[in-house]
């Protein structure tokens, strides 16, 4: 059996987008990304500590989708070892020359087991880390990506995945018959990848990160100040899971950003697993408050390596579903 | 006519709670406020910024209520002025002679025409100033009594009783047909004493100020970890109205508590008074939150003079009803 | 004896700036103020919270120095009290039909018994009230206009001065022989004008109010980002009078701007007087910090009504001498 | 060679204090860190997201000084290889068994090459990490030890010294002729151990993370408050290297305590290197306030493995000396 590469942390995420101007509104005007490179078909973005080229790519097209994400590994070896270790799994993986992508270096891109399109790389264009550069920051600067989270129809399916590929548990949601969530992680912090139960293939949200809670609070003013409070779908709240401090928006195609503060360092060994029973309230929301529908129940359709929609199956357990009467005063209300 | 009192701000309120052991922890561990008198049957408090006696009394009794509003007036011949200008109304109006209420000096009691127990005060005890006390400051530290929030049944009746006495517009939510709420002061902030459309004579919350944003977010995180998230009502938000940045409590018998930070300053004569129609949502919540059907309908009962509560008339016009498809995705559950 | 005019609150301070294009620089993309006009010769200043036509006027001339420090005063009848009482007091006295100021009506100009260039007015034109447009405002946002604080050679001289003008006294400094400094106000803060011992007339500072302190923390930032942090003079820190959170600037022509939050409400008439002595280092720096010389000696000249320099008078009491050894661990260097 | 062990991040301090009540005021009352266990001799002392045993330790003895400084390894071969690799360099080297220090398991400590006493220990006994324990965090609540920061006389010696241990460079002060400053990394931050030029081995600081700038500015209010603002010895204040948000003190013993927030991730193999000219004044603070000469000057001394304090060389290169007009406004005053 070929190692699983290293990995190091999330990388970047590509999304299509149907209305480019209009997202850039959303994503340069309303959240201050920084633009690192842009023409009439794409958009490169990242946050003020990153240093590589770009965290996020928006690329035209016609139906809004996940078109890549893309984990960075320890080295180019690891590439190496990704396109063997797909390979073996039976995975449609091509390897994409230097450059493939803007900025990035000699990569592998796989439809891996799960459906989703990932791409393995390390090589890639550095930018200027821009952490000190007070006068060109918005009141909402973002610091740097930091994780993404995806709807699987089957968590423990997703689970096993995951840990052949070495990351490591911080958190779970669960009761005694199923596992709704469990987050996942490489870089010490509370995760990098998570899982939640849903139909799928899809994407649930690409979620960047803030220095403070107030960072997170002007975001929300903005968007009040812009009349597109609509765009916020939850929060800011805290999570009982990860202890983060949140706000999810969605960007004009739907796609769910959210933003993100304070987790906590994970990089012991040792370091505690918490499981929570899908039963307390605080998993969720540590202050009680209603979840909307939507953000149980819609998520990013996601593409293969070909830029076809990859068809979804139903999710085994619906955490929603089991939460009933947990989660702050709410009812679920539409189907299930 | 007699002209009315000079009023300088709202002084404080007297709360009946049915378990004062509960609502000790509500306001003292949970919220921090200073006791600075307290016996078996009642708890004095106040914030850090306080310097009369007390902002709050907490007494215990078998119905909850409200049993008392207090405004603080210019000066002793305010409390002379008070009591002929309500006499002339025709109210219900009593004398208490200093310390009838501990730290109060000579007072008029009042049944005012909109059915609220009301007191006028000037003289009162002084304690000290905490303000620089820092060390003896929690993490949600509030500064001091900001407002009264009544439900009444008819907005513009209510408007025209607390112009009389010399309040100040500062906001309203209406349309062709109706005021729905307004926002009226003394001191030049938005508010002393706002009016809400509701069955009334209803206290529809208390409001404590904070400094920062960051009091109120460590509030609400305080109430989780005391797994008493249900008793976060609302928020923490931003209203449109105000521009305050807010959170709406219950305490353990229902009264509404707000905590409250940002709104601006009001106090020259021609400072623009703001508008807002009923169908924008974001003049309840610039965030476009959800807004629980709870906190536009219950509120709490208000006592006489003589400690019986006060019936209630049904209001004229709802502002829920009214906003309808306005206020976040929600669409009102339960009876108007 | 003609009585006082009722005085509102600090109005608005015009400054001569030898480097126009210098002082926009430091002005408005430094601090983030907005721009209600400006011409070749002057610029017209304001914050978020503020609703008149401008609360600075920037003025291209020869020499830096103060031109006008302007109150509003609560009514048209108060311009003309304004005027009887300075023609009363001796002062030279100047009624300024409305426009002879852009956005201010009919005014009265004095040379008033400190040596100050002071304008009195009523009617001015209102702007749009920006206190909810989060999408325009800068991580540094600054709200209103709060104060002035004025170099005397006599603190006793100019306390009788502002009694009589009917200020209030809020917090001093001062030892059994002398008084250094003294806050006055007439809005419920702790002051609208301070009093600092030093050779006078001299303006020592202009602030401006933040909501947070997070604000003023990223003004610094922006300072170092563009290599101008020798501008930061002093802070950000914590003065023990008035409990504000500040930072002392300074700006291309030395003028000296404070960037204040968080000090309390001192409307109610009986609201304690704090008396620091002079011997306690937390008066001015509750964080034990050193002062530089140049806080305590350096400070804007002021203009007459002509535009001439007024000459200064040497201090009675230099608060500096009197502090040695208080102010953190520093010496005083240099003379007195 | 015997490969060196694998690091995982600093681990905890041990410190001698000669006033045990004393020093429990300043790290209980003031910094509100949490005691896990605490005797007559020593007292047991962690963040609130920490979930090992202790970060710090504070023993009573006659002479001020640090004990130890412990590193975590990555796993229990990593003790056995610590002891192979500082027994191959001619160290004092000695085994220590699991429970010689409270909670800590199997430990190698060791006398080292720079002249301090280290502890290499995997295996530590868990205590409950009280992340969420909001009703129990105090205003400044700090999360986790973060870095230890030494006095060497020689930098480059220092440098070679922590290089071979795998620890990584992330910044560095330098001219042409000396590398005055230098931080090195294992978790993925800038730093788990700085070094600083000085006379040495002595003991510059120990730092302990918070989550946002707030926390650390509520701790220097909290110091005024209980009038010990002289144990402030600088800041709060921005550095440039690192972008920490800082505050030193100054224990009752003269130990000293940096309070740290918002550095950057650095766990990329190839996250940029940030070398900064000793004559940058925005190197060594942002703001260019003033340091105090005692922040270059003074630091602790250190013990060996058997209690005597460790004799220290005079410095080859001092930043302080080299940087003079660089730092503010300030001339050092004193020896060199």
């Amino acid at each position: 059996m070929h190692p699983a590469p290293e990995i190091l942390r999330a990388g970047y995420a590509e999304l299509v987008c149907t209305d480019l101007e209009r997202s850039r509104w959303f994503y340069v005007d309303v959240l201050g990304l920084i633009v690192t490179e842009e023409n009439d078909e794409a958009i490169y973005l990242k946050g003020f500590d990153e240093f590589l080229h770009h965290s996020l790519i928006l690329r035209r097209g016609p139906v809004a989708a996940l078109a890549k994400l893309a984990f960075r590994v320890c080295s180019p070896d690891d590439v190496d070892k990704a396109e063997l270790y797909f390979r073996e799994l039976g995975s449609d993986v091509r390897r994409l020359p230097a450059g493939t992508t803007r900025g990035i270096g000699d990569a592998v891109f796989v439809h891996d087991p799960l459906g989703y399109p990932v791409e393995y790389f390390f090589d890639a264009e550095h930018t200027e880390r821009m952490h000190q550069q007070y006068h060109r920051m918005p009141s909402n600067r973002l610091t740097r990506l930091d994780h993404f989270n995806i709807t699987v129809p089957d968590v423990p399916e997703g689970q096993k995945y995951y840990s052949d590929l070495g990351f490591r548990l911080s958190e779970s949601i669960e009761d005694d018959e199923h596992v709704y969530a469990a987050w996942y992680f490489r870089k010490p912090t509370t995760h990098d990848l998570a899982l939640t139960s849903g139909d799928g293939p899809r994407l649930h949200h690409i979620a960047f990160s803030a220095a403070e809670r107030e960072q997170i609070l002007n975001t929300a003013d903005i968007l009040g100040a812009y009349e597109s409070e609509h765009l916020i779908e939850r929060g800011p709240g805290r999570h009982g899971v990860t202890n983060a401090f949140y706000l999810y928006l969605r960007d004009p195609d739907g796609h769910r950003i959210e933003l993100y503060t304070s987790d906590y360092y994970t990089g012991d060994p040792d370091s505690p697993v918490i499981r929570w029973d899908v039963s307390n309230p605080r998993r969720r929301s540590w202050w009680g408050h209603d979840i909307r529908a939507s953000w149980y129940e819609e998520s990013s359709l996601v593409l293969d390596l070909d830029g076809n929609v990859v068809p979804t199956r139903h999710q085994v357990a619906s955490e929603r579903a089991a939460a009933i009467g947990a989660d702050g005063f709410g009812i679920p209300a539409g189907p299930e």
